[in-house]
């Protein structure tokens, strides 16, 4: 049987070389097309020295990759993708866009985060979210998949069956993340140079970051009304992974064996999502390199808090992994292929 | 005019050895005695390479250090204190307690978290809690302080004055703090042996963790009642700092500037305790080294919780440096003496 | 075609528990079975969170591993090893050693260096040393291998082929590597206690490392005579992979150019070892998690010494996947089935 | 008595906030001005969060700093110095230039590592080298002091008195050097991009750093004839330090406890240079942020290489810390004042 041909476009982000690390892997695709504005007519292999003679193309136009792919990721700064995905649609290739600009249902609140309007609103109606654990029916039939954003995932992915249940309340969440620096891209910062970021620790965005409305769609949908959350994110200075700490209220009567096993059963024959027994914590370290989630479920006797930590790798159930268990899922592939990559014990 | 001769109990843990780096540099003290029972009658600069030919004493009993010293830090696991402390006050010395042994007022408890009853029950009605912003007056008169914890010192000096002034609410605060390894003592364990803490970032004893009574007595003087607090700390993949990300709700009318300008106000002459300009966050690595607490104050509009975070090197203004800190106030000394303490740049 | 049955003797130290990592991802064999000392009868999932609900394996004793497996893997301490091969040749089954046991061909030098005599004398002589590139036909024909120390593989590959040319003289040579904690095991110890290893750096063993014979061993065997070494071992403040930078002259005549090219030509078709571009320099990150050796050659104009730089993941192509790499020589199975592990990016 | 009156050219380097670090505790001097093309008008505390409320200075353009100071430091990127120096000394200020524009004697060497011949020709002839240990009485009279750098200074340490007294061969030196990333200064680059950066190690650079001159023009004075070395830096992982491995041979009959002894005796007096007892090993955390260098010897016997490992904090003794030392040294201050700065034990 001849490979899927797959392109990614922005392929010398840290999302584009994650998404070669793990197509390279995958049995059933073939990597034809990588494209680059900084780097076209450069070799990957120049750009990214671990791919020095494993992979041989060379950074192109994204008009020539969109040509002779089949399928296509996108892995672009915001506000790139939709007139790409246009065109590839039209070419009548699958899309799914790494980037946030499918990602949020209403135009409003995506120009009050994102300061413009939709660029081809039609589109958007057909955009699926891609998490496949809520939407893997859809995503089955889908042509362009707006891939979640890696705090929603870590975040939507142990509270959306608890509020689709109605077991913990709507009201007063606080969610506060920690992420490792490749979050922050290969764009260089003061923040992200070596010796003001190794050995600190700090908060950003508090109350602003731009997945704050990613996060509170998704619990709005599982809840069936609307879910504020309080969100702080934090940048460790470590390369990879998110480890989220939310605090929430059960419902009165609500024990925390029952949210411990609604959760297990929820994710029960789910492969990448995994419930630690009750006792046990989660640690960002064994999901790492992985499209592994790992949730843990805590209870505070005293204040009656129910406190639950999940971790991934950013760049991979956070990015390029989903987006890869999304091409499965689209293509009827294996869900699994090229995802059974084991977290390293160090 | 002769200098005050002081000696360390437990010198040879990460505490011990921190007093020494900043009591070195103190010109009112003598530094005359050092115990340790894991290395009695080494050298502590072959226990500490950094103190090589700096620093000539030899490790000795606690009995032997007690005699010679005016003034005596105690730096030992929990429990091993009190009958320590009754010894050299007897004998007519001051003591500084680094350890929890003294800083529970209520017995049970005490009892409660640390699993025995106080030892030495007369003591404990004279120890005085070091926290100098809220003590310092009764510091000033101590024979024997309880110095506080590292986690219980992050979270108190932010919330103290603003549950004295009643402008955030008593219920549901929520204190998310990330500490550096040193916090774990020198003792090894699977958890800081590097290939293991290395890269990796995890939440430890939530919701069990003993500084939470001690949180929760000083926000409750504070407050003039009750006050529960859900305290999770995690482990950071650095040295040292501690920043605590603390949630919690605006009493209704209060703005976030209100609260900004108490802190504000209620820090402006002290010399540790910094409150940021509005629009700032902290980082960890501005105040390492340093015996600087770090402040700085947060809303989210939406949601309208107001967020705090606050940021110690837990090592100093966590342990050692408050220490002396209160050395100095029990002296007179100046207050700042040996503590002008330079955060470095990285 | 029914898998080949593995197991692993002594699986619970870093070294076994990356034999896991390969061999679970190795599509021609079955894990049957893992033995541990200090774990028997605990779950391997509980021993490594990284493997929750990803291998339920539980730890037994060797006796039962050798009984049930047709090809063992002897992840053990120096001296252990002999009696447990011998009793697992004598069952009729395959054995890769990746202790030290079997890697001296010279008994007096391993008595010097390991402080005891040979236990097993006459396994020694039938015991291939399992470096693939210098000694694939033996490998082929071996029942146990001995598997490649770290240091010297990242120092042996750069080095033999110009010794058989006899580019480079044989006196003089000098080997700076620096090499990552996962070195030292997971066993505790003050050096590798995270606050104390974290952002430092030091040499090790200098002039004394017990690597020092089998280096000298390998070179010797290349250069058709004594081959002295000056080696010094460092340990950086990272968990994983070994940097040897090598000094050495080149004989009379001979040109940089021409030493570059020898090395490209011995490993043009060797899929795990690269020359770099004579003008590149390696970088660590580039061969980790992998079975990559990255080999990058410079030359000194002023001082004519020609400078070596190697660069291997010390658990991988060091440890663990040459092993593999052995094991698929042995068995003749595709060389790279299980090791075409991409180095990420980050 | 008044304070002497120092300003920083250069203030918002590396070099320059580390200046101030140590000079804001300096009880003999007064900081009167800051001066950087990049912040001018900007407060100091803006640029560096750590000083906050601890300096108020404004950064100035070069030429106010000049007139307000009776000292400068100068801390500019390479041939930046000359004209600014020129004119401070013509003013009748005293100048130590921490740059490499005084540090060559020979205009060739300048011009052919640097690209450039001397710009200001005539104060050459004056500037004196600053390396206390071998300098002091030269230093005393200075008007200008060529400050040395960080590998020279960590290289040149433990090999003048050997070479003064011919104990170790002119010939074959290997001078294999790790820093930590601050010696890349606070320029933004990809190698210094965290994720990049962070668990990597390479060497750069390889036989061509600009700091080779300078390594042989001290060596080749403290020889008496021309010495030749093999220099290759590395860069670490970690914020500050370097540590140097040298590789030498011993002059024919000389032993290593001879070498020993006499580095021993050279530095015996010094207070910022310690000699380590044969059998111990240097390690970099025991020096970081002091200005020390800790130097230890070490033989290997069955090569008959001489090691010695040196360390210092490239920020301290390699830079800032050097440069008062040298302060004090041309104003008859203490030569210690503001330098007791002792390396934290983590």
């Amino acid at each position: 049987m001849s490979k899927l041909k797959i392109g990614i476009i922005g392929s010398t982000g840290y999302v584009g070389v994650e998404l070669i690390r793990i197509l390279l892997n995958h049995d059933d695709v073939e990597l034809v097309g990588l494209s680059s504005t900084s780097f076209e007519g450069k070799g990957i292999e120049e750009v990214y020295g671990n791919l020095y003679s494993i992979c041989s193309l060379k950074c192109e136009s994204a008009e020539k990759v969109i040509e002779k792919s089949d399928f296509l990721f996108l892995a672009l700064p915001h506000g790139l993708s939709e007139e790409i995905a246009s065109k590839a649609l039209s070419a009548g290739k699958k899309v799914v866009d790494l980037g946030a600009d499918f990602r949020l249902v209403n135009e409003e609140a995506y120009e009050k985060w994102y300061g413009k309007p939709f660029a081809v609103k039609e589109l958007h109606g057909e955009a699926v979210y891609g998490l496949p654990e809520f939407n893997r029916e859809k995503i089955k039939e889908a042509r362009l998949i707006a891939n979640p954003g890696c705090y929603p995932t870590s975040i939507s992915l142990p509270l959306m069956p608890l509020l689709k249940k109605s077991l913990v309340s709507k009201k007063g969440i606080v969610a506060d993340s920690k992420s490792g620096v490749t979050g922050a891209g290969r764009g260089l910062s003061l923040g992200t140079h070596f010796p003001e970021c190794n050995e600190n620790f700090s908060a950003y965005k508090i109350g602003s970051h731009r997945h704050i409305p990613e996060i509170e769609q998704n619990l709005s949908i599982a809840a069936g009304e609307d879910v504020p959350v309080t969100f702080t994110p934090h940048l460790l200075p470590i390369n990879r992974g998110i480890l989220s700490t939310i605090y929430c209220d059960a419902v009165e009567g609500v024990t925390t064996e029952e949210i411990h096993k609604e959760l297990s059963n929820y994710y029960a024959n789910e492969p990448f999502v995994k419930v630690l027994p009750l006792g046990e914590a989660v640690a960002l370290k064994n999901v790492k390199f992985s499209n592994l989630c790992h949730i843990s479920v805590h209870s505070d006797e005293r204040t009656k808090k129910v406190i639950i930590c999940s971790t991934i790798d950013n760049m991979v159930k956070g990015a390029a992994g989903q987006a890869v268990q999304n091409l499965n899922i689209m293509m009827g592939f294996d869900e699994q292929k090229g995802l059974k990559l084991l977290a390293p014990a160090f």
